[in-house]
């Protein structure tokens, strides 16, 4: 049975940086948090709901399959090409510049879930349009914990819609520029506890290098950022953190807060390893002893 | 006996932020320094060394001296007026915006030691002229830990003397910017390995609302940021950071890693409290038990 359901984009990226470059290379934020999550949820398997288009490397879906993650939730659509993204960093990799997008068959996407997937009790919505992030929802019959991404376009263009699904999932997930802009405060604090009423147990602040910040009602929870010496590609490096937390809460069944932290923690391991290569180069040399040893030094890095 | 030795500018600023202004108001990198100092200092006595202007009102020195800081390096010019800095923060508070600055009788400031501050063994140069500081260092006889701290206007203007100051202190403290700039790259990992290799033998990087980071040779700590829900004003926190941190260090007479961790995490607390008002305000109505409460909270975001 399907026990953790992700939703969202899967793609064919193009990505330069200082470092190096790819063309069609597989991407998308649903591809990124499954293989992610994959290397948790065993046997607590994972389903990937997603659309592609005719023109989709077979060997993707075949390299994800061999990760155990379902991908029954991801149509093919032999009228349209997949959706393409190019864009590129510059010298601080902090930011990525979008050259350009070609929705595809990502256009007409219509989230369906498979039957098999309707009792999973772990899912997390990466960044769609928020309606049809609510239709999800609508979907999955008793989830246990629901996770929420998001970005600054749906703020901009559908931000009543957004907070509608804000309200009805567990936990928040947004960049720091995000959750200023969303709930209009410098105060990353008080973005959190505008963001904590809406409904939502819990707020994850995600600050690229510098950590990512939990906030809950009455709790706070800093995660140190890992110092990386040689970032060749951030990109997926959100969904990867992202995939990763709701694996290892999904493997465990949990949703409590200590438990949480540790997930920050997982992720914040997996995507300071994605960030060292591009495409998934680098998550498909990773081996679970590498993520324990990181874990360790992340504990390490913040003894006092 | 003096020591701590702490020189730098002593100022009056005028500031203006969204939530308030002030004019003429005390300021100076070794003021705030020395007062953060202060809180751990007693009995091992903080002297501070700077210039002031015949405009320079007593009651600013009384101040110190009511904290156990001497103030028998403070040289009264009354040929000149005292050095004065005017600028404001925008919505976002991470930067100073300067207006105007007005050196006034700092133009010809020649650091000169009392000869009471000559055995002591910590010793922060605060932000001048890297020439000014190589002075200093030739004053102190025997410390057991220097400190040093720099701006971008040195590294643009004064590399190789900064350079040259670097190769002879103990600890270095640079801003994230500042770190990328002089080193000329843009990982924080690889720049505090090129500083390690001049000489000192610790690297404090500092990353305003996201904490610090500290690295020494094959080793590596990343202390947070502690999340304010209300910044009135942000000036002065880098030279209460580290005030604090070498007044912790003065008091124990430490300067191992261990204690250099626990010292960041002081000097961030002291920083994170500063940071809540207006010049030296919230400093004045600070507690001891205020700051202990502060960094058992600083434990405790940081657990997992």
């Amino acid at each position: 049975m399907t026990n953790l359901v992700i939703v969202g984009s899967v793609a064919l990226d193009t990505v330069k940086t200082p470092f190096g470059q790819v063309k069609d290379a597989l991407g998308g934020a649903a591809t990124y948090a499954s293989y992610s999550a994959s290397f948790f949820t065993k046997p607590a398997i994972t389903g990937i709901v997603g659309i592609v288009g005719k023109d989709f490397p077979n060997q993707h879906l075949q390299l994800l399959q061999q990760r155990s993650i379902s991908t029954e939730g991801v149509k093919v659509d032999n009228k349209g090409k997949t959706f393409r993204w190019e864009g590129y960093y510059e010298y601080d990799m902090n930011e990525a510049k979008t050259v350009k997008t070609e929705l595809g068959v990502f256009a007409d996407f219509k989230p369906q879930l498979p039957g098999s997937y309707e009792d999973a009790e772990y899912v997390f919505l990466a960044n769609i349009d928020p309606e049809l992030q609510m239709e999800v929802l609508r979907q999955v019959r008793k989830p246990k914990l629901t996770l929420l991404d998001t970005m600054n376009y749906w703020i901009n263009n559908k931000r009543s819609q957004l907070l509608e699904v804000i309200k009805n999932v567990d936990v928040l997930l947004l960049n720091d520029g995000e959750a200023r802009q969303l709930f209009e405060t410098p105060s990353l604090v008080k973005a959190a506890a505008a963001a904590l009423k809406l409904g939502p147990r819990f707020i994850i602040i995600k600050k690229g290098e510098h950590g990512a910040l939990l906030f809950s009602e009455g709790s706070h929870f800093s995660a140190p950022g890992y110092p990386l010496e040689n970032i060749r590609d951030p990109t997926g490096c959100g969904d990867s953190f992202a995939g990763a937390l709701i694996g290892y809460l999904a493997k465990n069944g949990t949703s409590n807060e200590k438990d949480i932290r540790k997930a920050i923690i997982y992720g914040s391991v997996v995507a300071s390893f994605n960030a060292e290569d591009f495409s998934l180069e680098r998550l498909r040399r990773l081996t679970y002893a590498e993520i324990e040893k990181r874990y360790g030094e992340f504990k390490r890095i913040r003894e006092f």
